[in-house]
């Protein structure tokens, strides 16, 4: 007597469709939470997430729209065990990434794939959509959550992030605006936010050893909390400016760093001049400098350097920009100028640091 | 005299800004060709990619968003060695996601990440994404495109897709239309689309140790051409029938299968009866089943078994929608019933594989 064979299921490849759905259920009340705006039409669970295109009082509305991801910062995020705060990374990056063109967040889409999802992984992660979503009045209407053991390593796992959001077509801010008479504002960053991961993890985790717990000197927080600070979203702070005529443009600080985002908003014939010496640079990535070691160039290219938003303004209206900035909180300084040359960064100062 | 240590590069942490900009810009002429739409304000590049929400002749115009993964397609992608047709899945597959809303596409953003990208992926990738939005009539407007050697192992990626369609309100199809009298339309799938593929290659190249080129009983190509076929995109052929009053509901059958995809939209008090014995199994499906061995339940709950659409229409216009349908290229079939009863699948006939 031959014995049948145990038949297979999907989940002997690996993939647990009720685990996921279950943990989906779960989420649906956080996702619900963000759905304020009377535009949305549903939630998730259909085919498609609805949102009902109504732009009053825009004279010629435009989608703005853009997707990212959180990078190594992921691994960060592993290291320390902690899942409920890259949600919030992805969605204040892609706020910021949209609020540069002068646009408002209406609504938000995740991807979140793993090898496998340890028990409460995908709770935590959704969370931290959902809660940055709360936060910034962004309606969290959709997402895919793909288990795929063939894929990706057991523990490792990636998120992407999909916005969209509105701006009058008269408000976009951007390079037709920026005169090589401007100066330019920058504001602090909260730490690395999204880039420049894979180098500095290199430097402290693989070539230095250090552990997550270490006290780096002049930081008040342990390394891992320090790489893990939430990417700050300057949306709330930069709201009720976005209108006023002598804001010509706003450069988000991402991968590529002062260099390379700095000069997409600068028109042809009008380069940027960045004066190192306009700011401290934090402990953290004066630390990554010293012991990479890495070249002040490499660095400016590669992190923000301690200024996660430039905003690019007209000179006589600077020191106004600047009043209205600290009084919405923020810690503004001048961090330099624009002049006629070269589209590109050059650096001024010494910028020890 | 102590030498003075190589300083270390962002690119020595495995990340190549160069290459992939280099890449990007290689592809950037690919992606204006989907710019075909007057509302596209821009290209790849800045910050936000700009759309005019311009949607005129809609009464009451509705945003439909998606986004998706290809899942474990990819690997046989990179077994096959074939990068270029895995975005024409993901973009497929997407516009398939907001299409069975009522929805037409617009514009279309993707995510792609790797451990590392090797010489002409990144193109052949985008390559992918950009001939499927040119042939579907969607504006391939942003993405983000990220190699991350800690996060990845050095020949792994994946692949995701954000999609943003419009639909007017009252043509909205789903549950509330559905009656307990409509029966159930099917269509050709071109193959496992994208949903299943952890447990087909455990069964092909893991259980049975087979190659790509393996030719199966009953298939005209080979195993890996088989499982690499696109993702059909039914647009084309159901775009025009989508204010037909008789078409009440659409179901694009992905993860989940039959069992799990019709409920979505089934309203409370009507289940739907598919019998198994109104079409031939393909036999990629049979195979899988027979080798795993896959019960038929299990089969049903995984892969589209050869029915990637499902139409639920009106008992005494299905004829004519038929005709309707065959008229465009469609091979259409009574797939089965919907009826008063719990809002599940309930399954009919021998359905021998």
């Amino acid at each position: 007597m031959v014995a049948e064979p145990t038949p297979l299921t999907y989940k002997d490849a690996g993939v647990d469709i009720d685990q996921v759905t279950h943990a989906l259920r779960s989420v649906g009340k956080m996702c619900a939470s963000t759905h304020k705006d009377p535009r949305v039409l549903t939630g998730i669970g259909s085919f498609g997430a609805l949102f009902r295109a109504d732009f009053a009082g825009l004279r010629e509305p435009v989608l703005v729209s853009s997707t990212d991801g959180v990078g190594t910062k992921l691994l960060v995020a592993r290291r320390m065990g902690r899942y409920d705060t890259v949600g919030a990374d992805l969605v204040n990056h892609c706020v910021n990434d949209i609020l540069v063109m002068g646009a408002q967040p209406l609504f938000f889409l995740d991807y979140l794939a793993a090898g496998h999802f340890g028990p409460g992984m995908v709770e935590d992660v959704v969370k931290g959509f959902a809660d940055a979503c709360r936060e910034q009045g962004v309606a969290l209407i959709g997402g895919e959550t793909a288990e795929m053991p063939l894929l990706y390593g057991r523990d490792d796992f990636d998120i992407a992030g999909f916005i969209v959001g509105i701006v009058d077509r008269g408000d976009i801010l951007g390079a037709d605006r920026v005169r090589a008479q401007d100066v330019m504002l920058g504001l602090p960053s909260s730490g690395l936010h999204t880039n420049g991961y894979s180098l500095a993890q290199k430097v402290f985790f693989e070539q230095a050893g250090l552990g997550v717990d270490e006290r780096l000197p002049g930081m008040d927080r342990t390394l891992g909390e320090a790489l893990l600070a939430v990417h700050h979203c300057y949306l709330p702070e930069l709201r009720e400016l976005l209108k006023e005529p002598a804001l010509h443009a706003l450069v988000h600080i991402t991968g590529g760093g002062f260099t390379d985002n700095i000069p997409r908003v600068l028109p042809e014939g009008v380069g940027a001049v960045v004066d190192r010496d306009s700011w401290k640079v934090p402990p953290l990535f004066a630390e990554i400098a010293r012991r990479g070691p890495v070249q002040r160039a490499e660095m400016d290219r590669t992190f923000n350097m301690g200024v996660g938003m430039v905003l690019v303004v007209a000179r006589d209206a600077a020191a106004e920009m600047q009043r209205a900035l600290v009084a919405r909180g923020c810690r503004p300084f001048v961090l330099g100028h624009l002049e006629a040359g070269p589209r590109r960064v050059r650096y001024t100062g010494r910028g020890e640091l």
